[in-house]
């Protein structure tokens, strides 16, 4: 991969799918749910998806491609060079706010991360980041993230991990709000990475999340030094939903001794 | 009141206001901490109170001011013409994000908000309400709040609600977390309550928010039909902290009713 050329071709691809988005919301968007009531998608969803996939398959032959929406490729394993795509991340801000989701994706070849990509859409924020090669906010560098502590952190979660739920206890997460500092939830996966990767969260966590949702913050959020994994401690899954994690290097181990403990 | 006059007049000092904070970007922040470890304070949220106090006491004498951070009058009563001014709502965020925070400014006349404004001011986004004048985002005029259900709804609320604390049923707000399509919480009392205004919120909920939290919040919202209240659904509280609620018309009763119990 020459990921020089391939860089440029990808943000000049983004902001274009960018510039559909912001289109749309002067027509009307047909919204649809998918897995249950509140997991929506809209036909903008599908149309960026199939965009992408159009100019990957004319200019990348070879490449795969795993998106959100499913009309990429079956991708059962990580072998050979993978765009990681999820259209609009953060559909329910996208529906209900019309700003807040982002265009998310990530390049990975032989399940490396090797260019990633978070597009603000409507604060026009593109952050990206380049294996070995920095993360940046609109082409500025970001700086390593600074040393920090519990006491001094905020952490971004969605309020369903706080109450009772199946998989995680609960009463650690409750412990987990009473000794941070704050809490937030803004409603995008991808949105939350690059909070984290730009130091305005310290640590972002979901119990469930999808490759198409990680893989491009994955890249930009460890060239800052952030630390993610699932909930063991693993890499993150590149094939299917898992727990996941991405924190300040300082805080990482901690969280997950301390505060995410599976039922 | 010369409204109009005094409409002007305020959305220039808000922008001079706004400027001068995004110009301390550029110099360091002193941060000291209030009522506890988390509750920040900043020489910003200073010097833009002493910024507006000292504006105010030349031009409009008479009118009192009453501020969060002390600098102004000692408020008893709602008489005659006060201010009610947060210079910086959302400091925690202020100061780990230097977004997502805002100038949040009523004026109220006898204990009636005549002009309400919120300026989100990283993104340049002023937003405003004249009584009976309706309510804008950048002088464009916000749209009345449609038609909503609780199964369809954004709540905004902070986690610390959501765990067991003193004064609230926290079961409830469990129960409505399962119920709602989402939750959200975005650090920041007035911004997510021009949310509400502007149809992204449906509402937004809080144990403990002072007058300037709120003061010109309420006039905004208030003119696209949202209910603000305290949690007893009583009129919000302008002299001293208090719970408060913020929603469309539509769900805030159910709200109350179902969801909002004091132990």
């Amino acid at each position: 991969m020459d990921l020089h050329a391939m860089d440029r071709y990808i943000k000049s691809l983004i902001k274009e799918a960018g510039h559909q988005i912001r289109n749309s919301f002067l027509t009307d968007i047909t919204i649809e749910s998918k897995s249950n009531a509140n997991d929506l998608v809209t036909n903008m969803d599908k149309e960026i998806e199939q965009f992408f996939i159009e100019r990957i398959r004319r200019d990348f032959s070879g490449h795969r491609i795993f998106g959100e929406e499913g009309f990429g490729d079956d991708i059962q394993n990580t072998n050979g060079i993978i765009w990681l795509l999820d259209p609009i991340d953060g559909t329910m801000n996208f529906v209900h706010q019309k700003r807040n989701f982002a265009i998310s994706l990530g390049i990975y070849e032989d399940g490396i991360g090797k260019l990633g990509y978070i597009y603000d859409v409507v604060n026009d924020d593109l952050y990206h980041g380049v294996k070995d090669g920095g993360a940046y906010c609109n082409n500025e560098k970001l700086r390593p993230l600074m040393e920090t502590d519990i006491s001094e952190s905020i952490v971004a979660m969605n309020a369903t991990w706080s109450i009772p739920n199946r998989y995680l206890d609960h009463e650690a997460i409750i412990q987990l709000i009473r000794d941070v500092r704050g809490t937030r939830s803004y409603g995008s996966a991808a949105l939350e990475l690059a909070y984290v990767a730009s130091g305005r969260f310290d640590a972002y966590i979901s119990m469930r999340l999808s490759p198409w949702d990680i893989a491009g913050g994955m890249v930009i959020a460890q060239e800052v030094g952030a630390i993610t994994t699932n909930f063991k401690g693993d890499p993150a899954n590149l094939l299917k939903q898992d727990t996941f994690i991405a924190a300040n290097p300082a805080i990482h181990q901690k969280l997950l001794e301390k505060y995410i403990k599976f039922k």
